[in-house]
């Protein structure tokens, strides 16, 4: 499948080395067609791999992946624009905001009773956002084996439900199993998945080890 | 020991009927002497169990475990006044506010970069505020070995080490064992387990079973 990642962080990469990976084609955008980790990790793929601006890698993906930062995603997004229309975008980035001192609070305006994956959907309504995989380290994304067997939740939400049943395809390629992959619904569940970060942070703060994932015990 | 519990509802019904039970003698808080709950749990129970007004509860206990709701928490404390110095005070309430439907978001001046937990010890410098078991259903609260073997997470957090060792041993004796009652610091954390609530109401809303934890797999 052809897909775009968006972003050129550690979660970008790892998820665009885990696609090429798993045979896809990957586009890797970026604001400006050099941008050297772009660069970097097509060198480090493939033919599989490429990279072009955020427009070029909406334009080239089935599935859009958004990787960048939280805070600029909605900037990032809009230069790709109209190329969005009609595909599925996957909204991994979480709304941190750093302006408070360590660990990052969330974004007033993006949390409670809004989140960052609702307000892209707002954004660009003819987009299919699916959000999913925000609550852990990139590691564990694509890799949820490398713990407990891979029993650990990943929460799905999103508008379109033919979206969120390709997107769990693609999950269950990443190693996730259906039966930690929990449905929460409509959109407005980014609201606590997002909320997951401050916890997640704090837990992090405390063992310091960021390998670690919740599991839902009934 | 001498425990006071405030607030008459099922949280502080499976609270008191449960320190009754361990032997320790508690006098349930409410607004009003004559509070219909209130003289209902202490006829449910043994001589161990009195009931007063929050001002007395709080007087009696040397330990005060904060039940009410957290919407009203501040106000309802306040009844208590002095009788809050110097002791410890549990926190287990959730600023959930109701007025934007179902589920509930957090108050929006007690969440983020603030918190009820925070909000508290600064109404009441003197009082010694340790925040625990707010992030799950009352009925694991006393009872965690009701699911997973009691393997799944309780925080903590709180200024004053001393108080949170002492919240630690009444949390031994409701079967939380040291390994799964992780110390998240200073009350500061409070922010990030009570935005444990949105997740919480999601799961809940998603599988109809509020029985259920969140376990730190690593």
């Amino acid at each position: 499948m052809k897909i775009a990642v968006l972003g050129t962080g550690n979660v970008g990469d790892t998820i665009g080395y885990k696609l090429v990976e798993l045979g896809h084609e990957v586009m890797m955008g970026s604001r400006t067609l050099n941008n050297e980790k772009a660069l970097s990790f097509v060198a480090k793929c493939n033919e599989k791999a490429s990279n072009g601006t955020f427009a070029d890698a909406a334009s080239f993906g089935e599935i859009i992946i958004n990787c960048t930062k939280g805070e600029v995603s909605i900037d990032a997004l809009k230069l790709a624009g109209n190329a969005l229309n009609g595909k599925i975008l996957i909204d991994i980035a979480n709304p941190l905001d750093f302006s408070n001192g360590m660990p990052p609070s969330l974004i007033p305006a993006l949390s409670n009773t809004n989140s960052l994956g609702e307000e892209i959907q707002k954004t660009f309504p003819n987009a299919k956002v699916v959000k999913t995989l925000n609550t852990m380290w990139c590691g564990l994304m694509v890799n949820p084996i490398l713990i407990g067997n891979g029993e650990h939740v990943n929460y799905i939400s999103g508008n379109d439900a033919d979206a969120k049943n390709k997107v769990i395809s693609l999950l269950n390629e990443f190693g996730w199993k259906n039966e930690f992959i929990l449905d929460l619904g409509d959109l407005t569940a980014a609201r606590a998945t997002e909320a997951v970060l401050p916890i997640w942070l704090r837990v992090y703060g405390a063992t310091k080890n960021g390998a670690f994932n919740f599991k839902i015990i009934n």
